[in-house]
C-alpha cells in the first residue's frame, strides 16, 4: 500500500489547498517548508510549488515540468475539507454527500476525532452491522432488542440500510425493569465512507416517526495501511442547550473510544493486514450490509481502473 | 509462525476451559466478551460457545457446523493449567510430568514468572547445559568448578542430564579463599518444555547424596515467534520458613531476570528468528544436551505429522 | 544488510582493539562478557579470545581454527578509533584523512554526537550540497547568498567543493537590513564519509583569503540499516577561549540537531530504505557533487569486491 501523504495550506484568498507532500527534488516534505504568498516553498532546498502543484521557483535553476507535485482538488463543506484523490477531471462537488443536518437551524452539533489503530474497512463494517449494538454496547445503549428487521436498498452508490428495533432493553443502569424502547436507524454509507445515522427513539408501542432524532456522523478516513483518520460527531435538536456539550460528547466517546476502539484494535491485530474474505469468516445474515459496501468499493475501483486511474490513488 | 491464542475460563463447576480465542464471524476473541453460565459469549455479535467449542447460541440465526472454535483438552495440577494443543484423542494427562517435589511436605515451593524477550529454544539450550554457571552466575553461584563430567540419557521421551560440579569456588562475596563445593544437578527435560533441576551441594571432599537439595522448576511456553512464558519455582527444604522466602525470590529472580536475560535477549537479536542450525554455530560437548532436545522435538512432531496432525498446532 | 556489531577494548598497554560481537558458539555478544588480561572472555560460556579474534581458551575442550571472531586493524588518531572493515591486509593508516585542524595550536575544538535516524547517505548528500543552507539554516546562518558558485573536483578518492556566496544576508535575529556577508566553504568529502568544512567568511565586498575561519568536522558512520553514528564537531581559532564553548556547543547543535535532522528524519520516512536513484528524483546542478560521492562510493566497493573481499564487510 503506497501512502501519499499531503500538505493543507491556505491560498490567502483563503481557499484551501492540498498538494501531495513530496518535493520531486529529494523527497522532503512542503509541510516541513513555509508559505511564500500563495506558493509552498520546500523548506530544505527552496523549491516553491503553486496551488496547481507546479514548480513555480526553483532557486538554482529553470523550472521544469517534472518539478511538480501532485495536486488535489478541495472544496471546504459542512467546515470539512474532501479531498479528491481520483481523476482530477472527475472531481464533482455535487457528490459531496448531504450532511447538511450538521447545522441546521435547531440543532447542535458536537465533533470528536480519533486516530484508530484499525483499518478503515474494519470500521466501516462495525457502522454497517448495528446488531453489535446490544452486546458491545449493552452498557451505554441497552442489551438486545426483542425484535429486529433490517431492510437494505442500494441509492446510486449510495448503500441504505434501515434497523427497526422493537422492544430494546434500557442501558444497564436502569435495572432489569427499566422501560423498553423501539428503535429506528437509517445509516447511509457514501462513498468515502461517510455515514450518517439518524436515529429515531420512542417508548415501546408509540409510533416511530414522531420520535426523537439523534443524528450521528461518521467519517472514516484511511490514515495508514492499518489506521484510520476517524471523524465522527453527533448532532441533537438542541441549538441553545450548550449546558448539554459535556454529556454529549461523554457519550459519544465512550461508545467510540471506550467500546469500540478496544475491539476493533483487537480484530486488526488478529486479522493482521489480511483481506476479510481471504480469512474465510463464517457469515451471518447481519453481514449483509458491509459486504455491500464492499461491492460498491470494489465497484468503484473497478470503474476508475477502467478509466485509466491507477490503483495506488484510490485505495491512499 | 501462525499464534493460536487461547482464552481460558472456569465453568460453574470450576474446571478450566481453553477455548481458541478467535470468534469465527469477525475474528474478535471471545476473551474481550463475558460469561453467561458455562458459554463464553463473544462480546462483538453475542455468539456463545460451549466448553466444547461449539456454537451453543447464535442471535441473529441459526447454530451452524462451521461457528465453532477449537477446544483445548485441559488438566488442572500443581496449581497449574495444562493444555493438549495437540490431537484431542491423544491428551492424556498420565503424560504430565511428575512435578510432585512442588508440594511435599516439609518443602516449600516460591513461584515466579517472566515475560521473556527471547525464544523459547534459546532458554531451553541455556537450562540444558549448566557449563555456562561459572562465567554467566559467577556472582551468584561462583565460578567454574575445577572438575566437571556430565552423562546424558533419555528415558523414553524425557532427556536427563547429570552434572557433578567439584570444588567449585563460592560466589565472588565469601572471597578468594572462600570454600569449595561439590554440587551434583539432575536436569530434566519434558516435553512441553518443562524442565525440573535437582540440584545438591556438599562442602568439597563429602560424600553426595546426604547433602542440601535445592529444586528448581522451570516451564518455557512460546508466547509469541520471539517471545516465551518463562514460569520458574524454587522449593526448599524448609516448610515453615516463611522468613526466608523474600530471600529465595530474590536469590532465584536475579540468577533469571539480572544474569540470564540480558544474555538471551542480546542472542534472541544476534539470531533475529534464524534457526541455530542454519547460523552453523560452532559447537561443543557441553552442547550435546540440548541437541538432544531439539532431536527429541523434532522427532515428537514428526510423530504428530504423520498421524495427520497440522505443524501449525505443535509449535504455537 | 548484514549488521556487524564490533566490541572494543584496550590492551594492558591501551591499544584498542577491535573484534566482532559475536560470539561463534552460541552467538552471544563478548561485549556482556569481560576481559581476561588481553583477552575478552565471552560471559555466557568462558571462551576468550586474543587481540586477533582467536580462541586463546575454552574451557570445556580445545581451541579450534572455526572458534575465532573477525578482528577489524584499528588506529587511535585524533581522539576517534579507526576501524578498518575490509580486507585487513589494505589497512593503511596513510589512508586516514588529515585532520590535523582538529588539534592545532591556536584553535579549539567541541566534539558532539548524535544517534542519528536517517540513513548515512542522507546525510552524506546534505553536508556535499550546501544550496540547502539558505532554506534549513535560514534562522541560524542566514537567507540564501545573492550570488554562488561551486565547483567540485575530484583528488584521488576525495570529492573537493568549493563554494562562495557572495552577499549572504545575515541570520534573521539581525533584521532585514543587517550586514551581508560573502562566504567560502571548502568542503571535502574522505571514503568513510568523514568530511570536514573549511569555512571562511569576510563582510561582503573583502577580499576572501583573510577572513575568519570555522571548521566543522563531520563524520557519518553507518549504525543500523537506517540509522547513523553522526559526530560533528566545530573548531575555531580561539584556543583559551573556554568562555565560548557553551555558545559553540549550542549553535552546532541547533543546526544539526534543531534544523538538519527533523528534515533529514522526514525524508528517511519518506525513503523507507530505498535506494535514492531508484525514486527517480528531479536532480539539480546542486545535487553533483552528492552524486559523485555516490559514484566513489561504488567504484570502492566494486575494487573492493573484485580483490574478492565480501560485499558484507564492506557495507558494514
Amino acid at each position: 500500500v503506497a501512502l501519499r501523504p499531503i500538505v493543507f495550506f491556505r491560498r490567502e484568498d483563503g481557499a484551501v489547498v492540498a498538494l501531495e507532500d513530496r518535493c520531486p527534488h529529494r523527497f522532503a516534505p512542503p509541510s516541513l517548508g513555509r508559505l511564500v504568498g500563495d506558493h509552498v516553498q520546500c523548506g530544505y532546498h527552496g523549491l516553491e510549488f503553486d496551488v496547481e502543484g507546479r514548480c513555480a521557483k526553483n532557486p538554482h535553476g529553470p523550472c521544469l515540468d517534472r518539478m511538480q507535485v501532485r495536486a488535489f482538488p478541495t472544496v471546504e463543506r459542512y467546515d470539512l475539507i474532501w479531498v479528491w484523490p481520483g481523476d482530477p477531471a472527475g472531481a464533482d462537488p455535487d457528490r459531496i454527500p448531504d450532511l447538511s443536518h450538521l447545522y441546521c437551524d435547531g440543532r447542535r452539533t458536537r465533533f470528536q476525532h480519533l486516530e484508530a489503530d484499525y483499518r478503515y474497512d474494519i470500521l466501516v463494517d462495525n457502522l454497517m452491522d448495528l446488531s453489535h449494538t446490544g452486546y458491545l454496547h449493552r452498557e451505554s445503549a441497552g442489551g438486545p432488542a426483542q425484535e429486529r428487521a433490517t431492510t437494505i436498498r442500494d441509492e446510486g452508490d449510495v448503500v441504505v440500510v434501515e434497523d427497526v428495533n422493537l422492544r430494546q432493553p434500557p442501558p444497564s443502569a436502569f435495572g432489569p425493569d427499566g422501560p423498553l424502547t423501539d428503535i429506528r436507524v437509517i445509516t447511509r454509507w457514501h462513498p468515502g465512507n461517510v455515514i450518517p445515522f439518524d436515529a429515531e427513539s420512542v417508548p415501546s408501542g408509540e409510533p416511530l416517526g414522531a420520535g426523537h432524532h439523534l443524528r450521528f456522523t461518521h467519517i472514516c478516513t484511511p490514515s495508514t495501511a492499518s489506521g484510520t483518520h476517524y471523524f465522527f460527531s453527533l448532532t441533537r435538536d438542541a441549538d441553545d442547550d450548550e449546558a448539554g456539550d459535556g454529556a454529549s460528547d461523554e457519550y459519544q466517546r465512550g461508545v467510540v473510544v471506550d467500546e469500540d476502539s478496544p475491539m476493533l484494535s483487537a480484530i486488526n491485530r488478529v486479522m493482521a493486514g489480511r483481506e476479510l474474505m481471504d480469512m474465510q469468516p463464517v457469515l451471518l445474515p447481519t453481514d449483509r450490509a458491509g459486504l455491500r459496501v464492499r461491492r460498491a468499493i470494489d465497484r468503484l475501483i473497478a470503474a476508475e481502473q477502467r478509466a485509466g486511474v491507477d490503483d495506488e490513488r484510490v485505495r491512499i
